[in-house]
């Protein structure tokens, strides 16, 4: 697949590590030319954001864009928590909740008594001995062990070094009593499926700009969307080897989105 | 294979679960009859332990086993901790070290400067997220990443509920930088041949008692020496259709003890 085969009409951007890169302690900051390049995918093309970012609420994340000097709709950003309520209440399910502290009352209105599964996000500090084998106990007393994960991430880029992300944590409990796990969020094809059938597009319309090779480039090239691994966020020169081979390999957001609406108007 | 195909001339027996059930506030209860076993065993035959314990020193072990009643020889415990330094010596590795805190003085005389894998022992509390991402961040850093793991145990039985052992921690860090893992300990072969070898016995004269039906029961029969099932510690009545079948299957040690010894001297 070539990224010319095809002119580009819509955008899904993946947002840590290619708006912003996060940091401990502060607000985080802006990856250079970002912030003009989402300027320029709304006044020029159709954009969605497609995160798995489960330690913070939509709105959290909206406000936090929008103080690091992005203008984006609220609507566009497409995470998993409300998808993984969605997916919880259609089965009858009663999770035991082990997110972030941030994101625990978004889970509020579900039905958590005599739970028969585990929904787990990325708790960050909340991941304990403690906390996750109160969830192992869950498990291991259901017949059909399931964990439902807020995407399945190996690790994100943090400014003061890499962090693991959820996905680690789901394979100890997967392990630990030979769980069942459904994903949700990225590189699951629904969920980006629902991003660009938000655009009213086809996913041959479309590119999906990422700094995962497996969550974000993989993810989009097995629902048939483009690829674009941008060199910013958790970018390793190893991934040149990779299995996994983008459609366009771009230094940052304002370098792809530079060379792509280019494209587009020729 | 049958149990019966062959003598039994010598027993190696799993330690928690088999001689003793854990509890994290005393120093645990001994399952009843496994005293007497042990006793038998010494008096009647050859015995050795093979334990994955890696939360206290062979020292430690040994003064808790005589406090609970158990008449044994020290040098008769075989645990990862030794094997685990050997192999970390012979392959000149600096190792990060996340263990459990009563067995950290036991890797004092390890070089752990500018550290080049991870080893990796049941934590219990110990396991954090800020010491699980530390082992990743080294991890990372190295272009082969390198994880010496002390066993890996899906879980183990204690008397206020079942318990995530560190195997699901291994996989954690595993699947987060693609890392290799190095078992040291059951179900590992060599694990269970080092102790055969010190009663001067073929495997095939041996039997492994134990309550894991996959580090115990499958290591051994890996091993060519034959494995019995207790129904204490972590034992579950699922197992009974688990791929891995038991040579026996015994209520307890002493019940195995007593079988196995009759079909001796017949």
């Amino acid at each position: 697949m070539n990224i010319s085969n095809n002119p580009v009409k819509g955008f899904l951007l993946d947002i840590t590590g290619v708006l912003y890169n996060s940091d401990p302690n502060t607000i985080g900051r802006v990856i250079q030319g970002s912030v003009e390049a989402v300027n320029r995918l709304y006044a020029e093309s159709t954009v969605r954001f497609v995160t798995n970012e489960s330690t913070r609420s939509r709105k959290h994340l909206f406000e936090k864009l929008t103080k690091l000097g992005f203008t984006v709709n609220e609507e566009h950003i497409f995470m998993p928590v409300p998808e993984a309520k969605r997916y919880i209440k259609d089965h009858n399910l009663r999770p035991h909740i082990l997110v972030h502290k941030r994101v625990r009352e978004e889970f509020e209105d579900l039905d958590t008594n005599h739970p028969n599964c585990v929904l787990l996000g990325d708790a960050e500090g909340g991941f304990t001995y403690e906390t996750m084998n109160a969830a192992f106990r869950v498990l291991q007393k259901t017949s059909d062990p399931l964990i439902i994960t807020l995407g399945c991430g190996k690790f994100y880029q943090r400014l003061d070094g890499p962090c693991m992300d959820v996905g680690g944590f789901t394979r100890a409990l997967q392990y630990a009593c030979d769980a069942r796990v459904i994903t949700i969020g990225k590189p699951e094809e629904q969920f980006f499926r629902n991003a660009v059938d938000d655009m009213g597009l086809m996913t041959n319309q479309v590119v999906m700009i990422g700094d995962d090779i497996v969550s974000d480039v993989g993810g989009a090239q097995k629902a048939g969307i483009r690829g674009v691994q941008v060199r910013t966020g958790k970018w390793r020169q190893c991934w040149i080897n990779h299995t996994i081979k983008p459609d366009l390999l771009a230094d940052d957001l304002q370098s792809a989105v530079d060379m792509l609406l280019k494209k587009k108007t020729n």
